[in-house]
C-alpha cells in the first residue's frame, strides 16, 4: 500500500481537501495507484498527514463522486477502473480572451450597425444576474417552454402595448435568439416556396435567408412613403416584409395612410401576411413614436418582430415575435417542436430588467444620448448642405446623405477613407435586379461616436468632399 | 415655482437621491411640473430638504440623463417636452416566476429526456458567471463572431479531440443555441430539396424539421448494428443523418465495421455527407467510449453535432457543429450571415467551465451517478427478464424493454400508468411509412430518478406487468 506522501501546502489558497483530492487523482491517472489498489483508511491518512479526518473524508468523497475510487463496506476504499473516465487537459497556451481584431485603419467609423455601449447598465445587469442565479431554482436549468418563459412574454406583451401600441397576449409571443433565428423559424413554419415581397434597399440578410430557403422574392419599388402598394398589388406576393418604423437603410418612416393601404392589401386575400420588422423603432427625436403597424391591424395579418439587440446590447441575443392569432395552430404544428434558443437565465434577466424599471430608464437615457449625437451631427453637417441633402433624420441612429453636386457614392467613400473616416455606400443594400440603384448616397451611423468625435469626423468629411472651401 | 415638498424617508433602503429623482419624475409625468417649468436650483432644494447638495445633484443628473429635464447654462434646470419619452408601468399582478406545471398524475416518470439536475454545479456556475460579468469588458456585449467566440471554439476543439476523438480546428466549429437551430442553419446552407436518409425510429424533431424545409426524406431500415448501408446505397440519398454513439431511441452503438461502411458510402459520390448527431455519447458504462465517426473520416464528409444540453443542463442552450473543411466556403457564403444565437457571456462561461476543469469533474460525477442508477435499474429488472429483453444498456441514460410474452406496447404503457408509473412506447418514434413499427417495446429513461425511486418504480412495474407472480 502506497503511503501517499503528499506535500500539503498549509498556506495555499487551495483548500487542503482539494490538495489531497488532486494528488490522489493524479496518482491514479498516472498509474501510481493502479486499478484495485486499496487506499489508506481516512483515519490513518489523516493521522499521517496531520490533518482532520473530515478533510480526508471530503477528499475521498470527491474522488468517489467522480468515479476514481469506490467504497466497499467493511473493506475500505479501492481504485476504480479508469476506462471511460474523462481526463481533459486544459488548453496549454495562454489564450487571449478575445481574438486580435483586424487593425483599424479608420479614425472614425460611421457604422450603421454600431450602438453605444458606454451607457450599458453593467451594474444593474450584474446585480440582476446574480439575484437570478442565486435563487436556488433547478427549474432555471431544465428545458423551458419552446415559446419562451411565460413571465417574460407577459412583461413583453405589456411593454409592447405601452411603448409600441402592439396588441398581443403572451400566447402570441415567441422568444428567439435574434431576428435571423426568428426568420428561420417562420420559414420553417410557412414552408418553402413562399412569394415574399421586399423593399430595396433592405435588410440584406433577410433577403438572403429567404432566398436560401427557396422562397421566391419579389422586389417592390419604394417612394418617399415606403413600399409602393400599387406595385405590391401587381405581384403574386403573399407575404410582405417591411420596416415601417424606420426603414433600413433608407430611414423612411411609413406614414399612417400607407400603413392602412398595406393592411388593406393583406386583408385582400386569404393567406396574405405582413412581416413587420420594427427596426430601430425605439429612438425617435420629434414627437411621439408612431405605433407599430400591428396595432392598426384589424384582420390578424401582421407578424411583428422586435429585438433587444439594438436597445440593450447586440450580444444579448434576445428577439421576440408576435404571431397573429390565426397562425397559432400553425405554430403548434410546425414551430413548437423547435426548442427555445434563449437560455432561461437570460430570459428571466430580461424579464426582471423590464419589470423593475431598468429598461424604461435605459431607453430614456439612450434616447437622450442619441438625440444629443443626432443634433450635433445635423448641426455639424450644416456647411455641407450645399453639396448634399439629408434624409432619414427623424428616427433611428443613422442618416443618409444624398449628394446634389454630382458626386458619386464610390468617390465619396474613397475621399472619406483618405481622411480616415469610414462612411458606407447605400448601393450595398440594394437587392434584386439592378436599375433601382442609386449611387449618390452614403450612410452615416452615429450611435458609436461621441459628440466630440462626430464634430471632428464631420470636419474631416468637409475637407474630403469640399476641398475648395478649405 | 413648485416648492417640491418631498417626504423623504431617511431610514428607507432607497437612497435619498433616488427618492428625489422618483418624486420629480412622477411630478413631471403627472403634469405637476409642466413642460418649460423651471426647477429650484440644487443649492436651494438641498437647503429646503435638508440634504447635501451632492444628493440633489445626483437626482438632477439622473433626470437629465433620462431626458426629463435639461440644464440651460446660467439659467437653471427646466422640464423637457415629454413626447417620445418612455413611461412603462410594471406588470400589476404579482406574477409567479414559473407557470403552474400541469398536475403530475405519475409518481414515477421514466422520461427518456430527463437529466439529473441535483448534480448541476450551481456554485461553480454562479462563481464563473460573476467573474465573467465583473471583467469590465464592453466587448462582451458587442456582437460577436457568427461562428461563436474563438476562445470557446479552441477549448471545444481540444475537448472534442480528447474526449471524442474528433479532429477539428476552431475554424471548423460553429456554436449555436441548440441542435434544432444548427440543423436549421445546415438546411439553409445546403438549400432545400436535399435527399436525406434517416433511421427509423429516430429523433423525430429532426425528421419534421428537414421535412418542413422541403427536403426529401428516405427512411432506411436498421439492424442490430444501426443503419443498413446496403439499403442506404439503394436510395438516391446524399445526406445520411445518424447517431452512431447511442442511437435515439434504440440505444444501438454502431460498431466500427458499420462505421467504416458508412464512411465508404459517403466517399462514393461527390456531394455526399454524413450528419453525425453524437447523442448521449458522454456516458458509457462498459470500456472506453468509441470515438466519434468523425475521427475515422479520411474524406472530409462528416458534419459532427454535439450539445451541452444533456451533459450540463437542458436550459443552457449551447450546441456545436464541426463542419468538414470542404464545407467552409459554403458556410462563408450561406451560413455566416446568420448571427450567433448564443450570448457572448454564456459562451465565455462554457469556455471557462471547460478550461478550468469543471467540465471534466462534472462529466465524471454524472457518469458515476448515472452508472449507479443504471446498475440499480438492471438489477431491479432481473425478475422481469422472464417477460422481456433489455436492449441499449451499454450507454446513455435510457434502456429499452422488449416484451417476449406477447404483451403489446400500449398495454404495457396502460398497465404501468395504472400503477402511476410513466413509461414510453417506442412506436411514437417511428417515422416514414408504417411496416417498420415494433409495438412490443417500451423506453425507460432513468436520469431523472434516484436509485431508491428506481427500485420502487420497478416494483410497481412488476405488479403491473406480472400480477400473477405477486
Amino acid at each position: 500500500m502506497n503511503d501517499l506522501t503528499i506535500n500539503l501546502e498549509i498556506h495555499s489558497s487551495i483548500p487542503l481537501y482539494e490538495q489531497i483530492y488532486k494528488y490522489i487523482k493524479n496518482e491514479i491517472q498516472n498509474g501510481g495507484l493502479p486499478f484495485g489498489e486499496r487506499l489508506p483508511s481516512t483515519r490513518k491518512l489523516a493521522k499521517y498527514l496531520q490533518v482532520s479526518r473530515t478533510t480526508v473524508d471530503m477528499a475521498y468523497e470527491q474522488l468517489v463522486s467522480e468515479g476514481y475510487i469506490e467504497a466497499l463496506p467493511y473493506k475500505g476504499y479501492f481504485v476504480c477502473e479508469l476506462d471511460g473516465l474523462y481526463r481533459l487537459m486544459p488548453v496549454q497556451n495562454q489564450v487571449k480572451r478575445f481574438r486580435e481584431e483586424p487593425k483599424e485603419i479608420f479614425t472614425y467609423d460611421f457604422s450603421p450597425n454600431g450602438i453605444d455601449l458606454d451607457s450599458f447598465p453593467q451594474n444593474a445587469w450584474r446585480r440582476l444576474s446574480k439575484t437570478i442565479l442565486q435563487e436556488e431554482n433547478r427549474k432555471l436549468f431544465q428545458l423551458g417552454d419552446p415559446q419562451g418563459e411565460y413571465e417574460l412574454r407577459l412583461m413583453l406583451a405589456q411593454y409592447l402595448r405601452q411603448a409600441r401600441g402592439v396588441e398581443t397576449s403572451p400566447e402570441q409571443l415567441v422568444i428567439g435568439a435574434g431576428n435571423d433565428f426568428l426568420l428561420l423559424l417562420l420559414c420553417s413554419m410557412f414552408g418553402t416556396g413562399q412569394k415574399i415581397a421586399m423593399e430595396s434597399p433592405t435588410y440584406k440578410k433577410a433577403y438572403e435567408l429567404f432566398g436560401n430557403l427557396s422562397n421566391e422574392l419579389r422586389v417592390i419599388e419604394m417612394d418617399e412613403s415606403g413600399m409602393r402598394i400599387d406595385r405590391l398589388s401587381d405581384t403574386d406576393a403573399q407575404i410582405a416584409y417591411v420596416m415601417p418604423s424606420h426603414q433600413f437603410p433608407l430611414g423612411t418612416v411609413m406614414p399612417v395612410k400607407r400603413r392602412m393601404q398595406l393592411l388593406e392589401w393583406a386583408a385582400g386575400a386569404a393567406d396574405r401576411y405582413i412581416i413587420e420588422d420594427d427596426y430601430d423603432s425605439e429612438f425617435r427625436y420629434k414627437g411621439r413614436p408612431i405605433p407599430a403597424l400591428q396595432g392598426y391591424d384589424r384582420n390578424d395579418r401582421v407578424i411583428y418582430i422586435g429585438t433587444f439587440s439594438r436597445s440593450i446590447a447586440p450580444a444579448i441575443r434576445v428577439s421576440y415575435m408576435v404571431l397573429p392569432r390565426r397562425m397559432l395552430s400553425l405554430y403548434q404544428s410546425r414551430g413548437r417542436s423547435i426548442s427555445c434558443t434563449v437560455s432561461r437565465v437570460d430570459q428571466m434577466l430580461i424579464a426582471a430588467f423590464l419589470n423593475e424599471g431598468y429598461y424604461e430608464r435605459h431607453l430614456n437615457k439612450m434616447r437622450a444620448v442619441y438625440k444629443g449625437r443626432h443634433d450635433v451631427l445635423l448641426e455639424a453637417l450644416r456647411p455641407l448642405r450645399s453639396i448634399c441633402e439629408i434624409r432619414g433624420e427623424h428616427a433611428g441612429v443613422h442618416i443618409l446623405l444624398t449628394f446634389t453636386n454630382g458626386m458619386h457614392e464610390e468617390e465619396a467613400v474613397r475621399l472619406a477613407a483618405k481622411q480616415e473616416v469610414k462612411v458606407y455606400g447605400l448601393s450595398g443594400y440594394f437587392v434584386g435586379a439592378a436599375g433601382l440603384r442609386r449611387e449618390d448616397t452614403v450612410i452615416l451611423g452615429y450611435a458609436n461616436l461621441s459628440e466630440a468625435e462626430i464634430r471632428s469626423a464631420v470636419a474631416r468629411l468637409k475637407t474630403a468632399w469640399m476641398p475648395l472651401n478649405e
